[in-house]
C-alpha cells in the first residue's frame, strides 16, 4: 500500500493530473423489508480497478460503491453507498468531474415499498412483490444540461446481442461510451466475468465499436483510463 | 489457525466427541434471472460460531453454508451451497446427524422462474415478479419420521413480538428448540445484530423461555453447545 500511495504521487504528472473522475462500481441492495433485498452480482472489481487506475493516473478520483468486499483502492475517496437512490444522490453530491464512469451494476428496479417489519409467510398466501423502477443514473448524468462531466461512460453487463444492444444503449442513455461486456456463462472467461478477474470488453464511441482482447480487469482499466486522458487531451486541443 | 486445529484435536475427549453435529449459516440467494436475486441479510457469523464450538467441543461438524465471507472454521466440513433447494438437499445429504442447529436465514420465497436471459426494462413496463414459497428446512427435518436427528434446533429473527412469535414457530415447525433474536434497530445491540458480532437470544423449549444475555456470538455459541451437550447427555441417561 505504501508502494501504491508513492505510485500515486509520482503520477501527480500523470495524463489525468488535475482532473476528477467519478466512478461508480459494485451492485445496489434494494431492501425488500428488514431482513430482505434484491442484489445484482457485481464484485466490483471492475470498478475499483478503474479507480485506482485514474489514481495512478493522477486524478483525483471519487468511488461511490455499492456493497462490495474489496479494500478501497490507496488515494480513491470512497463513498459507500446501498441502494440505487443512495447512489444517485452520492454522484450528484460529487460533482462536478471532468469524467463520470459508470461501472457499478444498478438494479433496475426496487420494491414499490419496504415493508416496516418482516414479511411473514404465515396464512400461505404469497405476498404480491410489486416493484418500482430506480432512477436511471447514467441517463440522469448524461442528459444533464448544467455540469455534466465532459466524457460519461457508462457500461452495459450482457447475455446475448452485446454488442447490438450497447449500441442502442449508448443512443438511449446520452453517455459517449459504452463498455460493453458479455456476462453469459459462454462468454468464454475461466470463472467467469462477475466475480472474477479476467474480462472481454467491447468499446462502444460515436466512432462504432472495437472488441479489445481479453485481459484482466486491471488490464482493462489501465486501457480505458488511457483511453480517457487521450480523448481529454483531443477535445481541448480542438477547443 | 494452528492453536485452533490443536484446540479441536485436545476436545477429541470433549463433551460431543463422537456425535454429529449439522450446522447451516449464512443467507440464501434466490436467482431471478442471471444477473439479480434476492438475499436475506445475514453475515453468518452466528452459524459459524456455531460449528466452531461444536468442533471445539469434540463433533465432527458439518456447515451448510450460503455466500458469505467467513473463513471456514477448523476443523469443519464445509458445504458451500446458493439457494434454499441446494440448502435442503445438501443437509438430507449430510444426514444423519445427532444434532441438526438451523441457523441459516434461508430465503421464504424465490422467483416463480428464473428467466434465462437478463430482463430487459425497455419499453418501459415492469415485469411481474411472481414468487413462489421455498422448501421449510427446519420443518422437513423435524417432521422425519426415519433419521430425524435427536435434537432439531431453529432459529428465528424478529422484528417484534420476538418471544411470542417463537414459541408459535417452535410448535409449527415440529423442532425441539428455537433460539429467536431481535433483529429489529431497537434491540439495543451496538451495531445491530445482523452483520454485528453481538447477539441476544432467547431460548425457547419446551419447558418455556429463558432469556439470554447481551453477548458476543461467540459467546452465544459456547452457551448453545454446552446446553446441548448437557440435553444429549440427559437423553441418553433416561434411556
Amino acid at each position: 500500500e505504501i508502494a501504491a500511495t508513492v505510485e500515486a504521487m509520482l503520477a501527480a504528472g500523470g495524463p489525468l493530473t488535475g482532473r476528477h473522475v467519478l466512478v461508480t462500481s459494485g451492485p445496489t441492495h434494494e431492501p425488500i423489508d428488514p431482513v430482505r433485498y434484491i442484489a445484482n452480482r457485481s464484485s466490483g472489481k471492475q470498478g475499483h480497478a478503474l479507480a485506482s487506475a485514474a489514481a495512478r493516473a493522477g486524478a483525483r478520483v471519487t468511488l461511490v460503491s455499492g456493497p462490495v468486499n474489496l479494500p478501497a483502492p490507496p488515494g480513491v475517496t470512497v463513498r459507500p453507498v446501498e441502494s440505487a437512490r443512495d447512489m444517485l444522490a452520492a454522484v450528484e453530491a460529487a460533482l462536478p468531474a471532468d469524467v463520470a464512469i459508470f461501472a457499478a451494476a444498478v438494479a433496475d428496479w426496487r420494491a414499490a415499498s419496504e415493508a416496516p417489519e418482516k414479511m411473514k409467510k404465515d396464512g400461505g398466501a404469497l405476498p404480491p412483490l410489486a416493484l418500482t423502477e430506480n432512477p436511471d443514473i447514467l441517463a440522469t448524468i448524461a442528459h444533464r444540461t448544467a455540469g455534466r462531466p465532459r466524457l460519461v461512460i457508462g457500461f452495459a453487463a450482457e447475455t446475448q446481442n452485446v454488442v447490438a444492444y450497447a449500441q442502442a444503449k449508448r443512443a438511449r442513455k446520452g453517455c459517449d461510451w459504452i463498455v460493453a461486456n458479455d456476462v453469459s456463462a459462454q462468454s468464454g472467461i475461466p470463472g467467469g466475468v462477475m466475480g472474477g478477474d479476467s474480462n472481454q470488453v467491447h468499446l462502444i464511441t460515436a466512432d462504432g465499436g472495437e472488441a479489445w482482447p481479453p485481459a484482466s480487469k486491471a488490464e482493462v482499466a489501465e486501457r480505458l483510463i488511457a483511453r480517457i486522458a487521450a480523448a481529454l487531451g483531443e477535445r481541448e486541443s480542438e477547443s
